[in-house]
Order: structure tokens, then C-alpha cells, then sequence
């Protein structure tokens, strides 16, 4: 748990919300992508040493745009990058830490993630962020 | 703009807070410091690529005893890592985004800072840092 790999934030529209991060920051935007089973399309910016995911919802039913309607938008939840996340998972509810999800689901990015509940946490939304799978298969092309 | 130097998160209680992310999480606690002209106590936590700035109010009168009497514990704000803080307030007001502080103000770790106004950043605080001076200084020791 030594490497945060990105920030979530939720955003009502990506095309109004890409300017800002684009042309006003400057930043470079990576590649957009749909998570059906969350109901969320997904930007991917380059902050440097970790990426901004915008997630805008896809209806009115996903989680995002629950978060969105009870607090408006901004900072949604911070991704540890970790690999073996089932054995992480493990790990953190040995150390007292209540999970959101004790299985991992499919995350953007063909990445594996769980999260942890933020009553745990102190109020802060954390996911367990894997894409050990997909790099390894990127790397082997 | 090309770095994440840390992530705000408001907390009640440092005390209370640090046995998360030290024990639970197993994450290094770098430093503790009170930063009396915005009445908080602030912890730095060690999260690889970026730190974790954990915020305790020292009054009711701090703006993060307010936020956490709004919204609960959570995350505060994001901070770009940045050197010549009063060029790039200039450069992002010449580019649209609206300046919370339009002149840099001291923060933790000897930084210079300056937040951006969340409705230019579609509700997420951005903050500028600067500690080149200070690590300048430190350098030259």
C-alpha cells in the first residue's frame, strides 16, 4: 500500500468538465472509456504521479450519481495501487478495517478493485486498485 | 502542473485518525506541525507518490472545523506541487480559473499556498504549493 494510483472524482458531464482539466490546467487526457456495470463513463487525466478518473454517470440508478445528488460533485475516492488485491483484502480486514467489498469487481482500466467502507476510514472513500493482470498482459504482448 | 504533492482530509481528531493510517493501513507518519494562522493541526503521512495531509482543527473558527461541521470527515483538497506560485496564480487566472486567494498564504511545511475557487473546478479544492523557497533553503544547509 505504498502507491496511490489515482484520484475519483465525480463530475455531472465529462465534455463540460474536460476543458477545465484540459485547456485551463493544461493536463493531458489519457483515454476515455464506459464502465457498464457501475453505470459510469470514465476520463483518465495525467496529474504526473498519480492520474484524475472523472466519472460522470450513466444513469440516474449508479452510485455516482447518487454521490452527486447528495453532495454535488468533487472528490469521490482515493486508489491505492496494489497487486494480489485478494490477498490485500485479506490483510486489511485482519487489521480491523471493515471493506465495501470483500470480493474484487471490475473497475476501469480492466482493473480489479475493491473498496473500503469509510466508516472505517474516517470518512474517506479508498479503493484497492489491481491492473497487475492487465499490465502483465500488456507486458507480454 | 504536472504533480500531486498531497491530498487534504479533514479529520476531528488526529489522535484517533493516525492509528488508521499508521496501524491499519501501515503507512509511515512523517511529521506533525500547527499551522496557527489557519488554526489547524497537521499530520503528513507518507503514501509513496504523494502524502496525505491530515487536517485537525485547532478552533471552531478554522475553515476545516467548518467544513467538518458541513459534510463530516473526508477529503479536503487536492494540492498541485509548484515552484513560482505567484506566476502560476497569474497563468491560471489568465486561463479562465478563479483564485480563492489571489496571494500566496503560508501553509504547512513552510509551503506557500494558494486555493483555487471550487466553482471554476467543478467542486473539487485544488490548492498551489510551493516549497521550492524551503527546500531551497534546505538544500544550501
Amino acid at each position: 500500500m505504498n502507491r496511490i494510483d489515482h484520484i475519483g472524482i465525480a463530475v455531472s458531464s465529462l465534455e463540460e468538465t474536460l476543458r477545465f482539466y484540459t485547456e485551463q490546467l493544461g493536463l493531458a487526457l489519457m483515454k476515455i472509456e464506459e464502465v457498464a456495470s457501475e453505470q459510469v463513463k470514465v476520463a483518465f487525466i495525467d496529474a504526473g504521479n498519480v492520474k484524475f478518473e472523472l466519472l460522470e454517470p450513466m444513469s440516474s440508478e449508479s452510485a455516482i450519481a447518487k454521490f452527486i445528488e447528495k453532495r454535488g460533485q468533487g472528490i469521490h475516492h482515493v486508489a491505492f495501487k496494489v497487486e494480489n488485491i485478494e490477498q490485500r483484502i485479506q490483510e486489511i480486514k485482519e487489521n480491523g478495517i471493515r471493506m465495501i467489498n470483500d470480493i474484487p469487481k471490475p473497475g476501469a482500466g480492466g482493473a480489479e478493485v475493491a473498496f473500503m467502507h469509510p466508516k472505517s476510514a474516517h470518512g474517506v472513500l479508498f479503493e484497492l486498485c489491481d491492473k497487475s493482470k492487465t499490465e502483465g498482459e500488456k507486458k507480454s504482448l
